[in-house]
């Protein structure tokens, strides 16, 4: 290497700069590479770190606080934080009476398993609204109750095995695939269908399709409508709309227990006008006390078993989509850091407990978690109480909840959904990145037209098809020198970047792999043929005697990628153009050397940056001027 | 940005460097930039170029000539070409008699249509032999000829379509996705494959398995031998071997006749023994005369439609990805350029007009255009003079191969075959790149234990998983100062770049997109973690106060992106480290204005390189020193 470092530096006898010579990265045997890329890949949180040089019986214990983070944070609980914990608690819970039945369980179990401090459990209206709408496609709740709520607990088991599974395989990187534009698509899209499902309470229409698509709706919706049941129905929407718009920070619980209200509200109307003897439809026959257990009737057997696999998969991945983003958000807030794989497991656990204890899918819900932040909770202490309060209400108050009308419960429902439809997300993603808009979409009409599974698929696949389309077509550039410094820069980005006469410096903006490789040649090439012009248009220029190709940004190559730059190098001889590399990455430089490229540009014809190999050029240049 | 600018170069008043500002590429707009991408995609090498301000007649004959390019070279054809053309012809012709039938039609077709000056068509050991093999899983080639030969010229027609198609909507990057690996292991499993398909006729057996899996045939090769049978191939496949060892330049022809040669001989020999006699199994049946019309043979209907159509995919893609390697090898050597889509088009057309004219899948043969290429061959004209070299053997010589023993025609095969297992470049993939090494591993076993098809799955899934992991887990460096430079590189490819106290430089190295924007937030803090604790160890360390991502190799960003982009600077505010970004590229700076993300960290804390904002931060740093 030195009489390397030597020829080279000797080109620039009169640029003053010393050239460094770019390194080559040691080299680490393959097991060690494997386990690397291993870790990155599946361990990239480290999750072993604390277990360091410690005693059997304190690792035992970390075990223990690992799975139980409660038994961690459990022992620095004081009474102040109760006190946080109690008032949290109780506004949650006040919210979720409507849907108590699932919000007893799962918050316990959660509570000493979970590791985030403010998530409020329960039934969050996409997921198991989304789980209503695809267990209908699968069978009547009406006529088929019995094996509608057998179902609904298999999907629930399934889902909460997808979720364990999922974490305990440190596959949390999966949900990463759903894009933020695909979450908002769906999520608006799941929005209609939910309303649109509603409608049948809302209105009061008795047959109703079992189909979740806008235009199988839209056909059972033309039918006779019970104007009592509208009547109430409308004006407590409207009541719960117009909570919403109360942004006072003051009253910031008005909006979050108007469910309640209007739901005591309208019973006791009902109740009293006996409304449901005009046809208006009432809950009737509510389960009193506590959740049975529901472990035999579970389908492990038979058709539905798979349906109900196929269902709970998907409700899983969207609950704990919901849930990570959740955590996440408030985890930044409070800026403590939350461990997406140990989430799912809690989660999953969960979910598996509660399809034993008949409760469907529970999750993280995002408005309830809000409330819960604002209301001041500490810990998940708060959802043991909102699921203490929650018992009480299942085992002595609910009865009374049996005149509850249906149109109330629907319009709790459309309220919340509504708020799901996110236009302004939607626009921001049109103004940032159109691609993105494109698979939102996709996933919206994907699921309001066909179903929810599509539309996921529509989102996902378009996703990546634009990953897919960067890495076919990388984008590539001309660098010029920016005025005053001794950086190259892209000549689009600053036109004030002027180019170096004789030289043609381009730069790859994407590792080069088999799918792109030939590109990239070619491209490179055109953008020679293209100078060449320029330069016999001009007059009093050199020709083009240099190719520099700034690999900065090329994080890897492939084999097919290192025929393509040999081709490269081939047809540039042809040309008496000299081929010379500026700054290539570790592995990159690895590669080349391996394939021992390097020798065949020449050692010398790879510099540290763009201005040393520009600097390089310039004498040699000078020699071959007229 | 005036104040922007001032501002900013006001923190460096004693670094007397010019700080330069980040440049925002002037907004195109959006149907402009669609054009762009889509241009770049299908049209990367710009066809319609050479037609821009043209008079309508001289379009018409650019027309013409684009899409038969004889008429455009045929017009600076002479005599000296004319030489170097026949001698070439003739000596391809002695190689493709053995396999005459589809030698004649196609390449007068490609002649006419083809760009490429020294590829030689014919059939070719893979591609037929592959077609071979897939044929015989649907249908016996003895006792089913009739419906054999129906179905492959069905396939070849396909085949044709297929390539006609991928080249008319541009789709010739699709072929790319067969990553060079990929064709390796597939290729040396094809070898696998065929040869052992050979042994049927080289061991003289009666009754062979139809299936391709190396079980079966190994089943159906403990049967009974024909001695006399073996004794011939074994001795005229060592004679081919041996022939393939002459590496002398001067006799390069020697390994090219051998076939002839052995085939003539063996002819011979059998004739005057009479060895079929002892059962050596001979040609016998042979076509006489040129190529009999095929077009009502295609099936068009029934089930062999599908069989054909998928196995014509196959066979067209196979061929496809050999012929445009072929053409780009040599066009680089004679440094012209290849249209991949128009050689497309040109081979497809010709194996439309070949399965017509009963020929099977024809493509350019690398052996014979090595050949071809060494006799001197100057344009396609070879490819005419061999074809008629074919015609008059058809026409005459043919019926004296009907005495040709076909171990012969399998040693020949197997000779060819052999070849293609390239050990050499498996062991480089291995030194070069682990995972290529695995695809192509992939593919060969895929090939050799399963099916063509299911080798050429597992090569293109395994290639794509590890594109999708590159994006899914990006490479991050932690960066340090180049001694007596201002570039600050990787400390682990520069060990002697050295930290900047205060100051954390990270890189990533990969566009951010969904799947991987939550790990890059994530990891960019463990590093600071890291960082904190090395800090916290060490004495007179100032503070992690400044953390600057180097945003170079970050091609690209989506809404996922910004926002874990948002998520991380929130998260280094509750540590009161500073977030800085240096030299975002023109797509990421747009979509950053877009997102307003710039305002959100300040204008002024955006630089154009690295440099620049470490000298921006050291007087910050200073004032807050104890």
């Amino acid at each position: 290497m030195d009489i390397r470092s030597l020829s080279s530096s000797h080109h620039h006898s009169q640029s003053e700069r010393y050239i460094h010579k770019v390194g080559v990265p040691p080299k680490q045997n393959l097991f060690k590479e494997f386990r690397e890329t291993l870790k990155e890949t599946f361990f990239a949180d480290d999750p072993l770190r604390p277990f360091k040089d410690r005693s059997r019986s304190q690792k035992f214990i970390l075990g223990i606080q690992t799975i139980f983070p409660i038994f961690e944070w459990g022992r620095k609980y004081n009474l102040k934080k109760l006190r946080g914990d109690l008032i949290a608690g109780l506004t949650i819970a006040s919210l979720c009476i409507p849907q108590a039945n699932s919000s007893f369980v799962p918050p316990l179990i959660y509570a000493f398993m979970g590791s985030s401090r403010d998530i409020a459990i329960g039934p969050v209206a996409v997921v198991s609204l989304l789980l209503g709408t695809m267990l209908q496609n699968e069978l009547d709740p009406i006529n088929e109750k019995a094996q509608y709520q057998r179902l609904a607990f298999t999907a629930t088991f399934f889902a909460g095995i997808t979720q364990v599974t999922l974490g305990f395989f440190r596959l949390g990187f999966l949900i990463d695939f759903l894009s933020h534009a695909a979450i908002v698509g769906f999520m608006g899209g799941a929005a209609v269908t939910i309303a649109l499902q509603q409608l049948k309470g809302f209105l009061g229409i008795k047959k109703f399709t079992k189909k979740s698509d806008i235009i199988s709706v839209m056909h059972s919706v033309v039918a006779s409508w019970n104007w009592q049941t509208i009547a109430i129905g409308a004006s407590f929407l409207s009541f719960l709309l117009f909570a919403k718009f109360i942004k006072n920070k003051k009253f910031f619980w008005v909006p979050a227990i108007a469910p309640l209200i209007s739901v005591i509200l309208s019973t006791f109307f009902v109740y009293i006008t006996r409304a449901d003897k005009q046809g208006v439809q009432i809950v009737k026959n509510i389960k009193k006390g506590i959740n049975p257990s529901s472990v035999n009737e579970i389908y492990f057997s038979g058709d539905y078993l798979l349906k109900g696999f196929r269902i709970g998969v998907v409700a899983g991945m969207i609950g704990l989509t919901e849930a990570i983003a959740i955590g996440r958000t408030f985890a930044a807030m409070k800026d403590y850091q939350l461990d997406g794989n140990k989430e799912m497991v809690a989660l999953g656990a969960m979910n598996v407990v509660g399809s034993m204890t008949s409760c469907y899918v529970a999750t993280g819900s995002f408005s309830r978690s809000a409330v819960n932040f604002m209301a001041g909770c500490e810990t998940a202490v708060s959802n043991i109480i909102m699921s203490c309060v929650v018992f009480l209400t299942l085992e002595f108050i609910t009865p009374l909840f049996k005149y509850t009308p249906n149109a109330i419960l629907a319009s709790i429902i459309i309220n919340a959904v509504i708020g799901l439809i996110d236009i302004g997300a939607a626009t921001l993603l049109w103004k940032i990145d159109k691609f993105d808009f494109v698979a939102c979409m996709g996933a919206f009409f994907g699921v309001v037209f066909s179903s929810v599974e599509i539309g996921l698929l529509i989102a996902v696949s378009i996703s990546f098809a634009k990953i897919l389309l960067q890495v076919t077509r990388p984008r590539t550039a001309i660098l010029g020198k920016v005025p005053r410094t001794t950086v190259y820069r892209n000549i689009q980005q600053y036109p004030e970047a002027t180019k170096v006469p004789g030289v043609l410096i381009v730069r790859v903006d994407s590792a080069i792999y088999f799918s792109n490789s030939n590109y990239v040649k070619e491209r490179i090439l055109r953008w020679l043929e293209d100078e060449e012009e320029e330069v016999k248009a001009a007059t009093y220029q050199p020709r083009i005697q240099f190719l520099i190709v700034e690999m900065s940004p090329v994080t890897d190559i492939d084999t097919s990628g290192i025929h393509a730059l040999e081709g490269l190098h081939r047809s540039l001889e042809k040309r008496e153009v000299q081929l010379i590399l500026a700054n290539p990455g570790p592995v990159v430089m690895d590669k080349l050397h391996a394939s021992s490229f390097t020798s065949l540009i020449g050692e010398d014809n790879i510099f540290l940056t763009v201005a040393d190999a520009v600097s390089s050029c310039a004498p040699k240049l000078v020699e071959e001027q007229p």
